[in-house]
């Protein structure tokens, strides 16, 4: 007799991650696993992402509870993107990821973008098969998030902190800041940028630049 | 024979959370759960609160993730708080609360408001012992977001929309996010207040007098 040990949520997902990192490499493309609070500007970096650099070949998979909202904002710009609803789901998973990709035209792309579920928590403990995790905080959630959620500043490649334009009217102290980030991850860049104003937006885009290469 | 069929987790919670709100009441106390993202300023608000009517004798827990940062603000204006770091966990539970209790003083208090882990989506889910679902989003995080959390805007009691001073700065569209939170609760208060400029504080603190009584 053989007793069959059930694998644990956790390794199911990261097997499934593996496969889908796998099948992203096949077509030339680095996943990019985006990681916000919910209004941090998920959506309108990926917008700043495709004005800024419009000749890297970009798709979007887009993760919310509810509505299609995003989608439509970013198909509107030309940009192919998927929709994923969690129903009450507070991330995704590898296994949403796996069953986006055949439906969705990947010819010539170099970089998809997945916009995780707006949460600075959960998201983190989840591999969807990106090459690339991605936080993006905003100055208007304060400076000491990195202190207070420290798990997913830990994972991240690259922190970007969006809304630099409200600075100062929120009173926004970037070196508490930067030392919250660098006591949990002491190399990944912090790449200050505005959405809004598209200041920083270059830096990024040449940090991206390089990581595709 | 007699098989036992286990109590899934939400049925154990909702029976220590109904303990919880037994033993609060005979204190002479309501609890009210405070549910926001990250950054929204739930401890402003709480000390917006205190500022704002230091006759209504307060108690304070704080959920997070890490750190005593806001109870250490708290403390500092002599308001008796208890610290919860969850570890990792995205949402505080009824068990929390009970076992929290006993260690504070909770002589002669009236209110006592728990500063939920920052998270739109999860602590809908848990009822705490509360008599006051309250949810707190800020203009920063844009006027999308009942649509896009529908099911913490259906459940509140009260929506208090915080840091109204960035209305003009972020472009906030007060009409579209009201519509939203109507889509899914069409009778509870949507109170705009900023806690930087106290603006509004009046009018959530009349609401906050008459619910207790």
């Amino acid at each position: 007799m053989k007793i069959e040990v059930g694998k644990s949520v956790m390794e199911v997902n990261n097997e499934i991650a593996q496969a889908v990192r796998d099948d992203l490499t096949q077509h030339g493309i680095i996943g990019l696993n985006l990681m916000a609070s919910p209004g941090a500007g998920k959506t309108s970096f990926i917008e700043a992402t495709h004005r800024a650099a419009p000749d890297i070949p970009l798709v979007v998979i887009e993760g919310d509870v509810a509505t299609d909202i995003d989608t439509v904002r970013l198909r509107g710009q030309g940009v192919e993107t998927f929709q994923i609803n969690t129903a009450g789901g507070c991330h995704l998973l590898a296994k949403m990821i796996a069953d986006a990709l055949p439906q969705m035209n990947l010819t010539g792309a170099r970089l998809l973008i997945i916009e995780n579920v707006g949460n600075l928590i959960c998201p983190g403990a989840y591999d969807l098969g990106e090459g690339i995790k991605l936080v993006l905080p905003s100055v208007a959630e304060g400076h000491d998030k990195p202190h207070k959620y420290p798990s997913l500043f830990q994972k991240a490649d690259a922190i970007v902190l969006n809304k630099m334009d409200l600075t100062d009217a929120v009173g926004f102290d970037m070196d508490y800041f930067v030392g919250g980030v660098r006591n949990v991850n002491p190399d990944s860049p912090i790449i200050p940028i505005s959405c809004k104003t598209m200041e920083g937006v270059d830096v990024w885009i040449k940090w991206l630049r390089d990581r595709l290469g």
